[in-house]
């Protein structure tokens, strides 16, 4: 009920505070026999790690995974998988001033009313850093996924404030600090960010996460629709603000004979859908896109009011984003595995015997 | 776990298709001694009901709901309540050619290769005749949050096709057949759905739902967040493509300074945030908006494929809505009273008896 | 939350009260294409359908179960399966003093508690005709136990107050009116509940119910063990005050040399275990026995009190069933099917792919 | 869906194996501002930690609580508490040959079948170690009961093997290893259990269980009902084979007029119910009873297989509880505790807010 635990069939119950002793994951309904590895799980944290570029928040944690149950020789056992973080970069200090304030456009404000009691440290369970858990329990879904339907989930960003990224080449997201899709924009995003960085400031971003070779059939038709657990799956990143699939808001404007995807033998001749309709996968990539706000802790003044409601004048330093948006990639990544996997649980589940006299129509077109 | 029930302490579980014999839902978890009649549900129907105007669907459905259980003596007994509609206006005819071939944008290719079997009378399942179960049900969750909390949800168009409207009040909304809150551009949008028709073609929406007097403090922090349950809801209406909350995608190229909103003793100084932080309400308005596809039934041809793979051409005839965006706006105001009440009861049930030393902080300044 | 729904992958949602409109389920979940008709259904109903002996309560219902959803051409789609059973036989009389006063032995002391409020129309929600609807969605599960895995789930009484019932052959359970297992107790039986009748007394009961053929592997490690399940789900049965899994209680004086079934190359050498160790099931046949309370309604004097809590004395007239326990059988061997068919999904969902090299060890010794 | 959640409103995740690097548990939905220590915590454990006596096992783990997140200035905050227990007295050997082999009694066969994989390290994850957790996760539970509502809940051994153990007083229960309330049979139970262990084999006990000051109307009406929720969490217990909730298999043979508790101006004459009517607490004294098998690893030779089929003979040698069921006490209480926790949210949740015209009836007579 309380909001921890993610997923019906193959769940992930995230805990733990950004300045308590460690955060981590039970990640339970995994398919038992898979090869996972710490470092299998590493490689997809440190692609999230902060201290990466000048760009991200200098805070320097290791974010060392490691794996306290479910795995036995290398291979899930089908039992719950726990993955621990020990958090080491706590940098000590008087929190006393912050626990009795209330940051603009931070959830110190709603922690403190719904609970009459909140952690302050750090952002307590509203920082960021409980990110991390959802990547390691990502990279569980997204080789499962992978091993067993050939899927391959990737992101990356498609505008930083106002400059836009196109989208040239899978192959460079990774080598910049932008998870940009083309080079060639790089410097000017280093430029951008720096100027934000300068002023104090912090910028808004849009990025773009897409699943490839999603069978047919995955989703529900009514509620949990593919559309909608991803959706719902997105918009739980913290500072995520809007959810497109497929065309998106492009859809308001468009003709029913413009953005219905036509079907032709050698597949769909478009993919105005992203890959759903009726809340079930076609067989198309599954295209998502998201906005995510500008970080909240700058450094200019805000007004402000103390637990007692008088007036104050904040300026948060310290180690932020100036763009939260950029390390969410991953984040977004994780999260669309971990609701393609339970899909196909529930698929498996509910179908999985049915013979289908499959018409030979190839699920995209390349 | 297959897609027919939502919430978690409210459910609501829908049946039927569109030309079986009935369409209906079990509504459990409903506190009791809340004063329900059918009338009441049916004053929410009637304001989704086909065939108000030439605007949509002519399908001329009476949509009576009759309620089978849970309400004893005009109030709920907190017993599941059953609200069951019967299909009248099913025309007869002979289905065997749409059974065999699949409509382009619509779900029939993907329920075909999910299950294996479908129920093509209609739309079976995929039809947005489903959703009035969810109007029916939502018109409990709208009672019980108003008498309670005093909670008001409300919606209207923002957008038709490339037409934009204005937001000027809401008095005038459910008495133009568009939803609009601007009565000045009704003759505009009588014109351009005209011409939408008579060009055999179909257009987009956007609409915005907006609910007053929530608390401050409902919504989960991690998962399960008030914004991503939205997210979920609206993303389980049919043809919605897109959901905003607060700033939703301008915040994209907003900077902090701007985005995040000030709190002042007289309460919040701007709401990009659209009511929720760190998932958690804020005590102001909850603004959501979304993006509706055009319909894709439309009779222009459009080329697809028969179950063995054979290219054919279809022109969807018959009774459709050129626009579904605007019968939707009661099924959004539905799933967002579902989604509120919801996150009222997990919020009762968790911190009901928390004392907290309330700043004298106003919700929201008016 | 509000206990109507029982199931994680294969749902049933129970509802209505015994003398409002109708009683019903929604069936979700279920396999797409399983052959299934209103018949099919009604032959389980009808076992457990009043009037059809002296010993057993003189209501008639025809219990006519009408499918709303859910099936098409005879055959599951894979949409919600919605089950409608009119009530027909609720004799109209005057409610006004029942609604006052509290039967021992009835939920309607704790109905009135909890809610605030009771429908009271022949116990409401807490009659035992609810059941029916369970008997009715069992009738799903089990045909599609049977064709997919060749499940068979049978019961029988075992114990009347103190006449103990041998099992003799299943081939008799169903022509006698005790569900016995031999034919030559019936008419001590007979003679014994005739008695019991005479004395305006009731008795308890006791049954068993066996599933046979239920594949090596269901069932979770921890909780959601296949033997707590049953245990969940023969406890929601009305009146049922006690569960045993295979030697029960027995077992209490048992020493681990007996009771611990050995193993060997023909299969399990005893099975005291029930089927199920560590929680999941072992090939061999679930054995479950159950403890049913006597009738509360009698036509004896008892001491209650009324709403204001003066006491008052009641005798309860009416068509009661002077045994609960004996049309149990049928409720029983459905709740056994609904636990088997969800762990049957939940197996295939996380375990469905993995290939065991079996060992050659047969399930049971025949 | 794997079983390793447990309830919904207040949920336990546990995970881990008994010789992997720890066993631990999340606990999730507990309210906020309940005063909570790693002491509070340790004091139950350390009534079900081994090595307590001669009479159950020679495991000597010292079971060290950490509280890893959720707990902030000595209380909670609402969010998940995690509880770490590590693991420190695996002795190290070589299980490749028990790896091969299935323990008659135990779970080994069935896991292997499940998962065809599984960690034969100790039992892994069917190991009754994994039981700490929810003792652990049961003294949360405990404490808020006990401070919101007066709830107390206590257990005691009521046999051991043929010896019946008679109910003198709850103050002599903590201070005999038998959880007996009764010290004069202290010396008959260790000269049999010390009999037992000549033998080199086990026995089974039986148990009852307690919770006085429960509120009237907890409970859920068809499923959910408190008593099947309590039989299924019983139920899950590693051993037990049977549960009873108030006169449980004695009510077979009683009459109506003997078991229905009659109502009076100054409480329920009786509780035959066992402090539940129709699902619903009374508010008289919850009682539970349950079975529990003799322990199955004995150091008897014992028939069995290995994963080739082939017949084998066992000696399970080690530091065996020669009567698992003595140490289940704490387990079982703490099980009803996570039950009732449960419970009070839900009836908050839906009833929260009903004034009821309360009858002055005292829930129990003293």
């Amino acid at each position: 009920m309380s909001g921890n635990t993610m997923g019906l069939l193959f769940t992930v119950t995230s805990f733990g505070e950004s300045h308590g002793p460690a955060i981590g994951c039970v990640v339970d309904g995994c398919p038992p026999g898979l090869a996972i590895s710490a470092e299998d799980i590493q490689q997809e944290l440190d692609r999230r790690k902060p201290g990466t570029s000048r760009h991200v928040t200098q805070r320097r944690e290791p974010d060392a995974v490691e794996i306290l149950s479910g795995v036995y020789e290398g291979k899930t056992t089908g039992t719950p998988i726990t993955l621990l973080i020990r958090n080491t970069d706590q940098r000590s200090k008087d929190y006393g001033n912050i626990a009795d304030t209330f940051r603009p456009g931070h959830a110190d404000y709603t922690y403190w009313h719904k609970y009459g009691v909140r952690d302050p440290r750090g952002g307590g369970r509203s920082s960021a850093r409980e990110t991390a858990v959802r990547v390691a329990a990502g990279a569980i879904a997204k080789k499962w996924l992978h091993e067993r339907y050939g899927i391959v989930i990737r992101g990356h960003m498609t505008q930083i404030g106002h400059v836009e990224i196109p989208f040239k080449s899978w192959d460079v997201v990774n080598s910049n600090p932008f998870f940009a899709a083309d080079e060639a924009v790089v410097p000017e995003l280093e430029a951008y960010m720096d100027s934000i960085r300068k002023s104090l400031d912090s910028v808004g971003a849009r990025l773009r996460v897409v699943a490839e070779n999603v069978p047919v059939g995955w989703g529900e038709p009514v509620f949990d629709r593919l559309d909608a657990d991803i959706a719902y799956a997105m918009m739980n990143i913290n500072a995520v603000k809007g959810v497109e699939i497929g065309a998106g808001f492009a859809s308001v404007s468009q003709r029913g004979s413009e953005h219905g995807d036509e079907l032709t033998p050698q597949g769909f001749a478009s993919n105005h859908a992203g890959g759903i309709l009726g809340g079930i996968s076609t067989g198309q990539d599954i295209e998502v896109s998201m906005a995510i706000k500008p970080t909240s802790s700058i450094a200019q003044p805000r007004r402000s009011i103390d637990r007692q409601g008088n007036p104050i004048v904040m300026e948060t330093h310290g180690r932020h984003d100036p763009c939260v948006g950029i390390r969410a990639t991953p984040i977004a990544e994780a999260m669309l595995a971990l609701v393609l996997i339970d899909h196909a649980l529930r698929h498996r589940a509910q179908c999985g015997d049915v013979v289908v006299d499959t018409p030979k129509i190839p699920g995209r077109i390349d």
